[in-house]
């Protein structure tokens, strides 16, 4: 079987101990086996050492050209990724695309934006003020690379894209990158990797791929690191916690669950293309990616007059979702990623059903199409639905990561709405669906401080919009609370979470003389 | 004895339980007694559902005004407010005076800034910008107050400004502050809250005071809550660790433990401004406060050849100071603060002295001016001195809370003094005394990622600095690593942690009004 190899060090190494295998999820078969690295103490160091100074003597402009020719080979390697995906991520193609096309799309982004910063190897943050008496005296912030390594630990749903956001960040401020994709969807980052190695695509030392656990790793994290992680809470607070995270100060971005709501606007009715929109919407994060996103909506609120309409539209277009092997012909959705996945999805699902009944795809039982009965990780997609007789609990607190949404009817108040939606205690991304203005702006006021982004649906973008659950890389990306307090991406914000903030105290004309040779 | 009342739910209460005892370090006379409260449970919700909402129907301007009072406020009460910082904390007048106009400072700083931002309620970050192919759909960024409650966790060192910069920074974000100064010095902030509530200086549940333990309070905040800390590296991991505050996701911030180094460059001669200015800082950041300041120069970096100088004139200026009795004629040094540090400072010394000699000052045993010997929590100024034949560990290591510094040659080149600098794993403040601008340059890119802020210091400005133990309001405070990683002050940017930053997505002509109406 095959044997996917870390990159550490400049070196490929097949690790040891126990193998991890790798499945493809629509047949069970096994892929490829996975062993853990041994000691990472050397990969730190190589990053520190060899990957930090080459990334640090380049300009934002040659940074930049760096991640262009990044999603070059990405865009070259295109249709080998996608078929990778296919078979160990049970990604139909287009949400194969989605995921390496996010990829390309935030590269390119990061790429214009060092193009745009250009021959500074720093960021200027502000200009100087005198800070005294004297207008000699001055002070000014400038935001510098930090010396260490970027850490990542990546999710098993977006192999490219998860790498790809971060380590355009990351590249564009000047940190060399390690990262690990989750052990079950490997297949895709690993090529990645080997395409990267092949071509010598960025300086030695500033990527490197671990595969398996983290190891020893985090003994040797310090206060110039980074650890990014996207995943599920639990794990995400325990690395959070971790004594030795917490005790060198290493710096650690969390992007977790989140149970994102959509909320309909009282003024949008069944035949307006703002309703239309969210119908839409609802469906496509429910089923792109087998609703493993982690910007899906979950909960559906609707007032309770429209609730009728919003379920007979999700159920129309849920009817016309295929579900089997993504390469079958007519098939729109494909399983989820893992055996566990699919375990945690039915468990969820019979949390959530105690307080919501199904009114769409029962328990998630189907017969997938192109494979035999039995065979593979599939489950169909729920829609559910609350009643106004009781307020739901779980509903707003468990995310069941698969193709399942729920019905909240409210009293068509923003301040019904806005409550509800708060109960998720924090999430990626929430959206509202209307055309009125007050309602947008209400909603938005009673829910801004909970969210990292909101998106407005109405009907002059109907047709122009991915809805929310695509991440613009130019918009920040997480949220407070359960989904960890996070933030990435943003544009130039997104370089932040890997550079250290410096205020400079002076002479004007010595910071000045100062700023021009950093 | 007189006791001291915590400030909760808008009334006065003792608390309850074994009391601790407030001293006068200078003579041990007991002052004052502090309580327990019971359940913060009342407080913190009372701060979400009274001084949020209050804060948040202001504008910045409205919340800027309030800083102005609050700022007038203790200006009128400064000469008590002094009495009691003498009393209390062993403070000359001097060091009262630094602390209460410290936090004058920063009051008036932020009250300005809230004029300056005028009318609007959020704060807008960046620009609308096109995120996809059609100019309608964009997206923007702005920055709303979390609706929490931000709590201080305060040092004993500034009772009055260590509250109010970081009370200003919370009030002008628009979020209700609950602040818990070190019971040992509590006295100042204690009165400044009697100021308070009787002027009703500000909107009901917006301003809290707990004195003594934090009690159940961290089983009450949640993810839109933020938790301040001042104090050392040890108890910091401590909070951040918190698997109540990690499970949550409560934004936390540290400020802690700093082994502040300065540069003395290679061009500045014994006769130069540069390094009479330098010698003037370290004395002063030694004794000031008794040393007991976070920003303090623990590490003084001396090219070999001008040690013989630099040691001359910093024993030349420590030679004039006199510990004793704050009261007392002539007395330029008061006691440390409380017993504990005197024992902790003892200790911490005796450690340093394995690795590096005294040169002034012997083990710190001093008879104090204006008290019978033997009374109160003194210790003199104490100079180091580590030579070249074996590199120091500990020094660079082991913060002493105290008027204790070393002095570290280095073999005059930019590299071997950067390298010096970075073993302090992280600083406050580092700076740099030079003329030379490729020497300050090189310094600052060998140590920048190490730290939140760099003072340089030069001819030009050596009569109009306060050093860099001074922190002005405008810059950033707080460091990577050991310092805690957190980040206060700096202007604008101090709000952003009493913030959530939210992008907005959507049709540009319903973004443009939505932003009107936040």
């Amino acid at each position: 079987m095959l044997r996917l190899r870390s990159y550490l060090e400049g070196t490929w190494s097949e690790g040891e101990g126990v193998p991890a295998t790798l499945h493809d999820p629509s047949t069970e078969e096994p892929l490829a086996e996975i062993r853990a690295a041994a000691s990472l103490a050397g990969a730190v160091a190589y990053a520190r050492e060899r990957g930090g100074p080459a990334l640090r003597s380049l300009s934002f402009a040659e940074r930049g050209q760096l991640l262009l020719g990044l999603s070059k080979l990405l865009h070259e390697s295109r249709d080998e990724l996608i078929e990778l995906a296919l078979r160990n991520g049970g990604n139909t193609r287009q949400d194969a695309k989605f995921d390496i096309d996010g990829a390309i799309g935030a590269l390119v982004h990061y790429a214009e934006l060092g193009t745009k910063l250009g021959a500074s190897r720093v960021l200027l943050d502000g200009e100087p003020d005198a800070i005294g008496r004297s207008p000699r005296l001055v002070g000014r912030h400038v935001l510098v690379p930090r010396s260490g390594v970027a850490v990542f630990v990546n999710a098993f749903n977006f192999p490219a894209w998860g790498f790809a956001e971060k380590a355009a960040c990351a590249l564009l401020a000047g940190m060399p990158v390690l990262t690990k994709p989750a052990t079950a969807t490997a297949l895709v980052a690993h090529r990645i990797f080997e395409r990267m190695a092949e071509r010598r695509a960025l300086p030695e030392g500033t990527f490197q791929l671990l595969l398996g656990p983290v190891g020893d790793l985090f003994d040797h994290l310090d206060g110039q690191d980074v650890l990014a992680f996207t995943g599920s809470s639990g794990t995400g607070a325990r690395l959070k916690g971790d004594p030795r995270l917490v005790g060198r100060s290493v710096r650690v971005n969390l992007e977790a669950d989140s149970l994102n709501a959509a909320v309909l606007g009282p003024d949008a009715g069944p035949a307006s293309a703002t309703f239309k929109m969210m119908a839409t919407d609802v469906v496509r994060d429910m089923t792109q990616k087998t609703g493993q996103k982690c910007t899906a909506i979950r909960r559906v609120l609707v007032p309770a007059d429209r609730l009728d309409d919003l379920r007979a539209a999700l159920c129309e277009r849920l009817e016309t979702v295929a579900t089997g092997h993504p390469a079958a012909a007519g098939v729109t959705m494909g399983p989820l990623a893992t055996r566990d996945q699919l375990a945690d999805v039915r468990a969820g699902l019979a949390r959530l059903r105690a307080e919501a009944k199904s009114v769409f795809g029962g328990d998630g039982s189907i017969e997938p199409v192109g494979v035999p009965a039995g065979t593979g990780f599939f489950f169909g997609p729920v829609l559910l639905e609350c009643d106004r007789s009781s307020e739901p609990t779980v509903v707003h607190q468990l995310e069941v990561f698969g193709p399942v949404a729920t019905l909240l009817p409210y009293d068509g108040t923003t301040a019904a709405a806005a409550a509800s939606v708060r109960r998720g205690g924090g999430g990626l991304v929430a959206s509202v669906y209307s055309d009125d203005r007050d309602v947008v702006a209400e909603v938005i006021a009673g829910i801004a401080p909970y969210h990292g982004r909101i998106f407005v649906g109405s009907e002059k973008i109907a047709d122009k919009s991915a809805g929310p659950g695509t991440v613009p890389p130019a918009l920040v990306h997480g949220g407070p609370g359960r989904a960890g307090a996070g933030e990435e991406l943003g544009g130039v914000r997104g370089l932040a979470l890997y550079q250290q903030r410096v205020a400079l105290q002076g002479d004007r004309a010595i910071l000045e003389a100062v700023a021009a040779r950093l």
